[in-house]
This record gives structure tokens, sequence and C-alpha cells, in this order.
């Protein structure tokens, strides 16, 4: 699918505003930790949430706004994650409450969330201080997008947006999006949070499955360090306005529409995995000739997340066996004996690993591949036909200097 | 169970001596890198091993040794697993055959073992030359145990051995063990390798089914990284020679047995976690009040693997809701409601989680019961008499530090 690139982020698609300021719930001065993305008007809406079970308060609260599949903003804090307080629920509907009065909203059209850090109360008072400027600073500008992008940030270092532009039936449609990663990634879901504007003109349930599938295929095989967080959420507005006709059933249009959410959500899985906590690499897993689809997953997902395989990656250091260790412990039936591996990079690629057997391989070379910023394992099973990719990242000093000090 | 702690590794036991070298397998003049444990006739025997699909040359060989449940000597060298090469198995029964011509025993006779870097080509040589020292210099003296135990570390930072004594109807019976551990910890198995010697008289099948139940209740409950390795194996041999009336069936003296072998082996898993790579506390975390002890064995592993939790505890961070995340996360059925958790060591108890909710506890309290050497969480999920335990360590610099540049 052919795909236009664009600026604008969550402002990207017709009717969206946003904007993003410091409120005070983090202590440090410029540090924005309140987001706001307001529609012109009401929107067909869906989510899909983490599924710890333990979550957070917002994840109960928007999860009862939705169910009429309609919904008109977003509202998210950064610095406090709103969860296992016992006032979590009744904070979570003040912060609704406070944006309906302040932007002349229905609460129930509010979808609500919070990151960082779990069991500390989250403060209402700065939010409801920060409102009307929050409100009163919403523009279509991408300076708005930008500003939201940057006020759901906790440990990321760099804020993450994408916009694309797809045809339907000749009428261009905006996907825009914006989402926060680093540190407790992984499936089910890796993204911790993730919002989504479109001004495609879509149904509601359709809206949800087609969130899901893309959701499945590019958010959930990420993984940064195997935790999945209490508060991840992905969810999507659409505005209806792009004029394209309404999508009320499965069919080519509604293929076209998850097509591109998925390379939209594509994209930005990719620069979860890469600015994983501390990472310095991003690590691309492809497994082919699995007996199925879902092995292949399997296989690409234990591959990822292995510690030893990740500080090997930091350390540029073609550790063939700990790739080898890592499949074999992978849930699932399958056979070993005719694994090959190879790496790769913009640096080139090496076979390292036929038919089970490490190679007499250059270091040199290895070393050449492996210190690039992108590295690629390709694993072939060589016994079927199921595939599937993983993305991660490597394990640095940094993640265990982030995460021994992250509540100080 | 009264037992009797005595020195002696696996020398402790009657009829069996051991030695350790090195023979030139690793570069380093001083480290030990061959072992060698030497009954004086063949024994019962028995060995678990790794559930990784992917197996060193040296599994295979050993379970082929073993199906006639005897076994004379363990052989072990350190610093290559022999592991995903093409010649792996050839070079594991060469390594034997060498043993079998030196030492006068059968070549089916002998456990053989290798750990270190997988996928390079195992060299012969060092070993067949080293052979006649090794042999010549065995001896049922501590020293020799100490000399096995030595020469079968990797990353250990220490040498890892028991030895106690138990009665069986008044007979004293002697178990005594060697391990290593380190990196690529985690059920099942945990241990990488453990050699077990005792002089009690038990039916080799017997032997394997204690070895599998103290197993289960020890090694199996350890995670360092949560990789599984290659070469995982523990084996016991049994001399028979304690004079005790020999076990060949299932009863009171065979529980003893397997109860003694459980307390042994516990202390070596303990040693294995608080050695783990990089570790500087050992963390031990008690589920109780679970709906079974299946659940609970699989929320005592989630929130020992937890990256964020060992990280956490690395940095005496009271960090209550990565562990109700952690806990949230763990396969199986059940409720969260009530979940209390406390957190231990030997500076005291504090509680800080109750009915989900974190409690406002004193952070100067925390910080002291954190910054001790063993920690302890306690976990109770208030739903059922489902109860486990697990062991594992803080995840820290030096683990990067060492699996970043490990084969180098």
């Amino acid at each position: 699918m052919e795909v236009q690139w664009i600026a604008g982020g969550v402002c990207a698609a017709k009717g969206f505003k946003a904007n993003g300021i410091h409120c005070g719930i983090r202590k440090r001065a410029g540090k924005k930790d309140l987001a706001l993305i307001l529609a012109d008007h009401p929107c067909d809406a869906a989510a899909v949430y983490t599924r710890n079970k333990v979550y957070g308060a917002p994840i109960t609260v928007t999860r009862s706004h939705l169910t009429d599949g309609k919904a008109r903003a977003c509202l998210c804090n950064s610095g406090n994650a709103n969860t296992c307080n016992a006032d979590g629920v009744d904070i979570a509907n003040a912060m609704c409450d406070a944006l309906a009065r302040t932007a002349g909203v229905n609460a129930s059209d509010v979808i609500i969330a919070s990151t960082g850090v779990i069991g500390q109360p989250l403060p209402l008072e700065p939010i409801v201080s920060g409102m009307p400027a929050l409100v009163a600073g919403i523009t279509p500008d991408p300076a708005g997008a930008q500003a939201a992008a940057e006020a759901i940030m906790t440990t990321d270092t760099r804020d993450k947006q994408t916009a694309l532009v797809i045809q339907i039936e000749g009428t261009p449609v905006t996907i825009g999006a914006m989402c926060k990663g680093s540190g407790m990634i992984a499936p089910n879901m890796a993204t911790m949070l993730c919002f989504i504007t479109t001004d495609a003109d879509i149904d509601s349930a359709l809206l949800r499955d087609a969130l899901t599938t893309a959701v499945d295929a590019t958010f959930n095989r990420v993984i940064v360090d195997g935790d999945t967080s209490t508060n991840d959420m992905v969810s999507i507005m659409a505005s209806g306005v792009s004029g394209q006709c309404r999508i009320v059933s499965k069919g080519p249009n509604y293929d076209l529409f998850v097509e591109g959410l998925t390379i939209a959500l594509e994209r930005l899985a990719r620069e979860v995995a890469r600015d994983g906590e501390g990472a310095t690499k991003l690590l691309t897993v492809n497994v082919n000739g699995s007996p199925d689809n879902e092995t292949a997953r399997a296989i690409a997902r234990s591959v990822t997340a292995s510690p030893l395989v990740k500080t090997a990656v930091f350390g540029s250091d073609a550790n063939v066996g700990r790739v080898l260790c890592a499949i074999g412990y992978a849930p699932g039936d399958f056979n070993v004996d005719n694994i090959a591996i190879s790496i790769a990079s913009d640096a080139g690629e090496l076979p390292v690993c036929e038919r089970r057997v490490t190679l007499a391989f250059s270091e040199e070379a290895a070393l050449t591949i492996l210190k690039r910023p992108e590295i690629v394992i390709n694993i072939d099973m060589n016994q079927g036909e199921g595939a599937s990719t993983a993305w991660g990242c490597d394990l640095t000093y940094e993640y265990v200097h982030i995460n021994g000090d992250y509540r100080s």
C-alpha cells in the first residue's frame, strides 16, 4: 500500500485539536505532564487494554465510557499511574468531570489515562487548576500535537508521533497517532499508551476490530523487558469528516483502513522498541520456515526477550549459542535440527548458523554488522510456512540505572 | 528433619574421590577447567536434564549412558559447552573414552558434562593430555572436592558445595554435592550443573524419582534471568556403602532420603540465586493464600523474574507497584482484590500493601530493610491454601557487564 507520510501527529486528521502543559504533577518545572486531544464533535471510538489482572483506575473508567462506542476527548497525565490507590476511580472520574466542565463535553465522552509510578496517590488539585490553561491552549496546529506528545512521556527520551494519508475510493483519509513506551513493554500490550485520531468515517464496532487487528500485528510484538504494564491502552477516535463513504461492514474499504492503521502503528511500535529504557539499538527478529505463524511468533518473542541475547546485542557479540538457546526454550512443538541463522544490519548480512551448527564466521565481519544501530536476526526454522517478526532492543547499563532509581 | 552439616562436598559420602585441574581449555593459566568425580565401584545413578529443545552433545551422551541406571564417574569441563557443534557427540564420546582408558572404567559408566560458551568447537587435545594428571590426583579428601568444584565454575564468583548426614534407621547416610550456576538460570532447570554423591543404598529407579522430586522443589524455583540453558543437568551417584538397608520401594526410608536430598539441594539453590550473574542480593518471594500451589508457583516466578522488580531490589526501592504489576500478569486464574504484601530482611518486616492498595509506609523503614543482602517479599493472595517460594536476585550493572562482554 502506498501511503503519504505527513506531519502533525494527532492533529493531522481533520476535526481534532490538542495541547499539553505542565500542571504540577511532576516536580520538574519544564516537564509537561497533562495532555489533551479534543475532537470538534463526538467521534466513533474504541480502545484495547492491558491484559494485566492488576490494572489502573483509568482503565476501569475508560472501559465504562466507551461502552457506547463514542468519545470526544482523550485526557492523559504523566508522572503518576493512578493505580493501586484506594481513591483511584474517584480521581479518574474527577479528572473527566474537570475537563467536562471546562471544555463543555460530556464526562462520559472522555478517554482517561495515567502513566507513571504505581501505588502513589494522584493529587487532583494541579489537574483541576491546570485545566483552563490546557483547554484554552488547544489548537489544530502541529504544535498542539507536539505539546500533547511531550506531555505523555515518562522515561521516553523523545516524543513519538506519526501521521499518514491513505486513499479510500479516491478520498484522502488521514490517520495520526502519538504514543509513549519505554519500560514495562511486552506483549500483550506493548505500548503503554497510544492515542490515535482519524478522520475516517467508520462504525465504532468495526473501528474496534480494526484497532485490535492492527495492535496485534504491531505493538503486541514489541518486547522491551517482558513486563506488562497495568495501564497499557491504545485508543482511537474517528471524526468521520474525511468525506469518504462510511465504513459499515467488512470489505475492501475496511481492509484499506486496517492496512493504513497497521502501517502507522508499526512505525510507532519500532520507535517504542528503539527507545526502550536504556536502549542503544533496535533489534528486529524475523522468523521464517516455522510450522505455523503462532509458533514463529513464540520463537521471535523468546529470542527478542532473552536477557542474554539482549546483552550480546549491546556488546556487539555474535553469540549464536544464545540465540539457539532462546529458540530452544520457546514454547511450542517444533524441530530444531535445521535451524539457519543470519545477522544483518545496514552494514551487510552474515550467515552464522546452518542446520543448528554454528558456522566458522569472521568475527570482524560480525562486529561490523553488530556495531550498527539497527540489528536484524533472521531465523529460518526450515520446516514450514509460518513467519513472524518481533521488535526489541538491547539490555544496557542504562536500563539498570533508570529502573534501579526510578521512584526517587 | 535434623541434619548434620559437614565439610567435604562430593567427597563427603563414602566411596568417592575427586579432582580438578587446569588442562588448557581456558586460556587463563590459573583457572581450573576439568573436573572428575570417581566412585570406587559402579553406582546406582540418575540424572535430570534441561527441557530446552536445543541441548548440548554431553546431554545426548549422558542420557544414553544412564539408560542402565549405573555410573561410576562424572567428567565435566568448563570454558566450552560443546553444544551446537557438528562434532559435539564425537567429542563427548572421546572424552569418556579418554577417561575410561586412563582410569580403567567403562566409557558407558561416565556421566559427561560441559559448560561455557555455546557454538565453538571444543578441542579434545588438552582434555586427553590432562587426563593422566586428573586421574592421578584424585583423592577422597575435601581438597579433591574443592578442586572439582572450582573446575566447573564459569562466571560463578565462588564455588558451591554442600554435604550433610541424615539418619536412616539409625545408620548415618551422607549426601554431598557441588554445583555451578550464575547465568542462564530459570525453571526448568535452574542449576546448569549439579553433581551429587551419596553413600545411600538405593535402587536407581527410585534414585531418579527422588532426584526429580528434590530438584522440582529447589533448583526449579531459582530464577536469575529467565533463560534456560542448553546444558543444565543434575546427576546423582549412590555408592550404596553406608550400610543402611537398601531402599527398593517407596516408604518411610525413601521419604527420609528425599527430605535429606531436598535440604541439601535447597542450600545450593539459594547459593545459585545469591551468586546470580552480577547479583548483590538474594531475593526470596513467598506466596501464600493462593487458590492452589501451581498458581502460587506461577505468581512467585513472575515476581522473581520481573526485571523491574529486580532492578528495584538492586536500588533498594520499595516499589510496590512493580510487585503488584508482576503478580497481575502471572498466568492462572486468581483474584487480585485482596493482595497483601510485606517486605522483609534481617532488619525487620514492613507491610506495604493491603487489599491491593499501597499503604503509606515509612520510606526510611523500607530502605533500612532493603539495604540488606537477603530480601524477602511476602505475598498473601488471601483466597486459598496454595503456597510456593521462588529464589532470585537483583538485576545490576554487573549483569550487563558480564553478559555484554562474555565471549571475548
